[in-house]
């Protein structure tokens, strides 16, 4: 049982994150640091290529960006002043390691290696084509059915092709690739997925988030626009929009839970959303209370916003181990039940006697509610109130989010009620999604236009789910029949 | 370069925790749950020794608890019902292993396994005697004086050797024991180092902080009095008190920097104590600003204390990123100015245009004050106001704390206004000696009889420290010479 | 420097070694000890792949069989009663592990997995002409081109496509397949490298020597002939000739030194083979001398022919350490000079004084003979005559065997009297190509229509060489062009 | 199971091999050679110390000399011009590691390492009284006791001391030790483990065998003699003999197994024995037969011998794979039967429907013999007769050789006759023990002062067996009991 992330574990999870670099001296010692600043968007395995001018060299790990890429060895066998890299969530074995981005192919244009944050959602459907017509794929990612349209169109240039094979892909999709003449950046016409652009020195850097542009010292330029394919070279930047304009929905996860605090994501500070969302909370759901408690960490920038609106102090009463690098996987049957406390701890003389007001991020499956809870009992407290800073979760991602079944979803499950007392509350609160879009500035949300992707509170998906829909079974090919006369 | 943790490199470091459990029966389970709990106390090696009957076994590995003592193959092969573990700094390689504690001996009594947390200040002095004498040592570490005085003792009981050699040492140990009858814990006379008891179930357990009490759902019992050593057998608890009484001196530095603030030491709330310090500073030394921002983390409790007495808000300023499990050694040379933003970002759009007040616990080297500070600028902050939650650190340490030679520690080569100037604040202020004390409940420091040992402020050191001042060459047997006739 | 098998390195060295097992319960696991039994014709990288009737399961690794494919775990994973391996020599590092097989891919008509022997010597042309068509490599081996020629095959069936494939390619193969519906053994139509047929209880056997069915307890049905397709399946043993007959021309080195003494093949006794070169060498180059002294171990046949054909007394004079299990890799500079000492010691009691000859099976280099014969006579040797059980090597191999370019072989740059002056021997003689042909039974070599490939002595090709003709670079396509409008 | 080494797993193993060097610039990497030349007296483990003028640095590790001592980092890390190593049998784990030689301590006259060939008959007694005096162990090796014993001594000089040790102890040692002022090799009063002393450039060598002199290029000077202590520094070579003269009796087994054929022991060829044995064999136990077969490789002399005795071919008959560099574990319950196929293979061929003697060293435990008759006989052997090249083994040894109990020494359980029924042959014949004295250039065995130790034919022990005699527990001191008032 593996417990050291017991909150983290009950979160949904975004799935990827990407980094290029184009034009630095030392690009894939960058792309490392750039994807470390962006380990939490997937902690199970990470590549790096890179481009020297005349070679692609390649490097994947199942592990951290830290101990697989901070090596001299590891980053001075990437050479080249071009590079990209890629973070993710994977299983494990010698499977996975061939899923470990960034992909690669020879084609006959020459190397062509991708990173891709999202996920494409009639990607099934296209691999059965593209076997049938004689494709063999290394991997069981759907990312790789990108190269190989790309590989098998009839357009002559490697740009018309990438432009075809876009075409028929739905989806979400941010994209980092690599070829030997220049960089590709791009993203899906919702921009669903988010991707930045960046610059330090005379090179261009593209990022999932900001925070991967602090950590290389690039600024901040803007972010690649929805259905913008962005190509830097020798030649310069030039920037190539073939899809027909329609209206953005960037995930609004992004802001509730996936990026960082300090990261500026369609043109707002993370933080400062967060703290709103805080104070949204206090408005629609006050209580009286000694104190505001975060769940830590990612309750915290609402818990202060909380606390600021209503005047209740903010107190740590949940500590977390910060000194603890690595996971602790419990060791034997008969101490199965002190699972939570492996990472945090009641702070027993402040919690003892008081009536508190706990603050997360959201509910997934609401096992660690249960837990965190309860271990706020024990420590003593009089009263526990949860305040969720967003609305119920109650669908599915299709999006490149790690989410549970729907069966699995807490809030797909109860009413609100009953979650309070599944999870033993003396009170529960969610936000509204008019709430959230608040915080975001909106005055609430367009129902007819929805700015954002907000399909797992409200279902209400943006692009077809082809592969959910289509369950056919290959027709199989006979095989070693006698020879046909 | 190590720059993972870039503020924690310039902290003192705790050398050491213990635990020890008698009566539970996955007792090896439980130890390296409590060790997990002590992690920060020591992060670079770990050891668990336990008693099945019948034989000691005994493991011992570099790196943390978790990945080491969570495997089950590990603690299967550590059975038994009484079991102790120990966390320690340590450096690489074989050399550094057989320093690893617990350290094992087959006496003629049997087994003596101990793992011991502080350090002995006479340990050079008697190592050479018992080398003279024929004692062949495997380790470096000061703690195997303590075996082979106990080993060449005249006296004929185990517990009559045990303090012959107790009485021949001296400085700062608490001290758990492994013997075929029974499991012993001391604590120096001066109570330096900290040791709590307690219970689970018919199991006793003795720990560095009751946060390891509280991982593996022990009640807190008492703290092993300075001088007291607790003996624990088929036949109950025993306590006996070999020494003349002396006030106890117990360290300081555990309530501003070294325990959890989870945890009690010496019957007060670490937590409470260090809101209370922010709150002492506040009033010592107040400043008008638009946010109060902690250095994460150990800053924060004293940060909250500060916003909370002075009406300045609370935010975060600086975003550490918790999810990162490995240390990242920085690759290449181009970069590494990059330095302090592996672990820390600042949150910009917080920061851009603000008068901030910084809270630290302590300023050691001032290397990353300098780093953080320039960050703070670097994000756009209009002034910048440092405020230290303890006295300037200008001495060593000498019982089992790991600080830099005196010429390394800041404050004791500038006064407080060129520590200002060097770490480019607009202005630096440290809590005083007696803001401390009252913060701990007292009046203020009794000069005459002090109630801690607060050498590293003072230099006021409580015991000998005979090797600091014995440093004459052993005398060196000869060797090969022709034989006497 | 790698000097554990001085005089391996020395050596041709034969690329691949195949086996296949049908219908046993534990067919991974009887893989394993096949390839254990042909760990000499390749020793840097094994893999094994099994069907278990619903999936395919791979495993492959650098190293020996031994070490990776004795594991229990390994073999557990490697579930079902039909699998196939592969052993090979190979380079280090990641790109080489996706070159081990049996490569893999999923094709239209399910699973294919394919275990090859020997070269595709137009692999590089095909190669071109399927990437330009969207095919996507994923190894840089030529069997990966076999795969792809089935996967885009237009016809119809499975077998159709291996046939079309087949027909497509030149040079020498000896193909072990898996598909759901059953495996595939094939041999080129020359029968350049060997292939033989064995079965063990109800199961078949397919593998490069015969030693390998001794060692998993099958009995050797016979040989896969030269152009011959066997399908075994649960409909029983089918066999398929589509090529036009052609005389075959089975691999002559086999006899001299590739294949195990204790193998068959192609129906006679590699020993007796051997020995019986040493008759036909002692009567064409006699000599009188002390003692026979075999170049252990692949001169000791030959030598015991030669001492019994020429009443010579046979002793070992060179000892080689079979306690040796690991190369030794010879540390620091100032002690190169030792060489070829590592694995083998002169008899220099046995030498003193005494006129020999040394026994060897060929000479590539001539690098490890000038050692050896410098070794004997720092042993004190009073002359050192050698003698060649093979004819003199003089042009590269392309079917399968790792030769060195010409201008490193001896034999084409020297004629035998220089080549005596070089190697330091006081005299040297290799067999005639008609004495080898006649120790394999013929009365000479056929020259209008040879029995054997003997290329590597006689320069006589038996196929094309298409790419070592065809060497125009491909032509690129142009990538990022502005797009047409 | 473990299966690569058949026929040696049914062999007396020699426990170790010594190696030792001064006055050498590249002293750890000379060293590593020369234990590489007597991996096959201790393949389990290998360790060496250096001495670089300032400090010790010493580097033990499980497993073969190559893959650890071949690596450049770790002989870089061996600097100096004096070392020494050890090669040994031992279990795996922590507590195996802690045994490997050399050993070393912290005297007070300085560094004190030491390499051990041979085992002391009572070191369990001297240890029992070291640890009653406060010595602690940390090793369970017999050859601490060697180092507590020269800590405790009473006398002045360490060479004083190192006598009044020697004295203490009875049975067999081979010892080279380093000094911080030089190195010390010594031999036991009867010489019963070899050691010989060798010269290259202007350094001394101590090696148990001559091969490894031969591999460093060095030349034999003489053996050390039984009771002599060399000792090598910057004054020269001195040699001391503290022992009353008694006749020698050096290991008969190392002619008939233990040493390499192209080593020279006590003045003699062991090749020229071994092959002399062979005669012997064939004048005391003729028959006749179609070929002479040795059991690969240690029944290879003794065959030769024999064949050339009796006028009957030598021919391979067992093909032994030398291409196998790693131990095959056998995977798997099914396939177990496989056994002995794993390394050797019957030469089928050769071997259906002839008259064969098979010539091997000795006999064990007889399950090898079982099982290689029985691979003949499957092969088509149509008569098989055995012949032994020494006695018939019926006693443990306890002088550092890895013998059976004797329950398990078929030998000491049956006759002749009824061996010859157990392992299926239909003759079997031991040479005599005066047959064995006569190879060696002895008339035949002095049976009042025999020239050998042959206790494991004869059980004629040349020392006390301490140890084995004296088997009273250790009396336990109480432990914890209350405190003497």
């Amino acid at each position: 049982m593996l417990t050291t992330h017991p909150f983290d574990d009950d979160k949904l999870r975004e799935e990827c994150g990407v980094f290029g670099i184009y034009g630095a001296d030392t690009a894939a010692a960058m792309v490392a640091l750039g994807l470390h600043a962006l380990q939490h968007r997937g902690q199970e395995a990470a590549g790096i290529s890179a481009w020297d001018g005349h070679s692609f060299h390649t490097h994947r790990a199942m592990g951290h960006v830290a101990g697989n890429f901070d090596r001299d060895d590891i980053i001075r066998a990437l050479p080249g002043k071009m590079a990209a890299g890629h973070v993710r969530y994977a299983t494990t074995g010698d499977t996975a390691l061939r899923n470990v981005q960034p992909l690669y192919a020879d084609l006959a244009s020459g190397g062509f290696a991708v990173a891709h944050n999202g996920n494409i959602s009639n990607a099934m459907k296209l691999k059965r084509d593209l076997v049938r017509r004689g494709s063999i794929f290394q991997s069981t990612s759907d990312t790789e059915v990108i190269i190989h349209l790309v590989a098998t169109s009839s357009y002559r240039t490697l740009l018309d092709r990438f432009i075809d094979a876009l075409k028929q892909i739905e989806g979400a999709y941010s994209l980092v690739c690599l070829t030997p003449e220049g960089m590709i950046a791009c993203r899906d016409p919702l921009g669903i997925r988010p991707l930045v652009m960046g610059r330090v020195g005379d090179a261009y850097v593209f990022a999932s988030e900001t925070v991967a542009l602090d950590m290389v010292g690039a600024t901040f330029l803007r972010s690649v626009e929805p259905g913008e394919i962005v190509i830097v070279s020798d030649k310069g930047v030039r920037s190539h929009r073939p899809f027909a304009p329609i209206s953005p929905r960037p995930c609004i996860f992004e802001h509730v839970y996936f990026s960082r605090p300090d990261s500026i994501v369609d043109g707002t500070s993370v933080y400062s959303v967060r703290k709103q969302i805080g104070v949204e909370l206090a408005r629609e759901n006050p209580i009286d209370a000694d104190y505001v408690i975060p769940v830590p960490d990612s309750g915290t920038p609402a818990a202060i916003g909380y606390a600021q609106h209503s005047g209740i102090p903010f107190e740590l009463g949940i500590i977390r181990s910060h000194y603890v690098g690595r996971t602790f996987i419990q060791p034997g049957d008969g101490i199965r039940h002190l699972g939570v406390k492996l990472k945090h701890n009641a702070n027993r003389a402040l919690i003892d006697g008081k009536k508190i007001i706990l603050i997360d991020d959201s509910i997934v499956r609401g096992t660690t509610s249960l837990k965190i809870v309860q271990m706020m009992r024990d420590a003593g407290a009089k009263e526990v109130h949860m305040r969720i800073a967003s609305p119920p979760t109650r669908h599915s991602c299709f999006y490149g989010v790690d989410t549970p079944e729907r069966a699995k979803l807490l809030a797909a499950q109860m009413s609100v009620a009953e979650m309070a007392d599944y999870i033993k509350v003396d009170s529960l609160a969610f936000l509204s999604i008019d709430g959230l879009y608040r915080a975001l500035g909106e005055e609430a949300r367009d129902e007819g236009k929805p700015q954002y992707c907000d399909a797992c509170f409200t279902g209400d998906y943006p692009t077809h789910l082809t592969d959910q829909e289509d369950v056919a079974p290959a027709d199989q090919l006979s095989l070693l029949g006698e020879r046909a006369a």
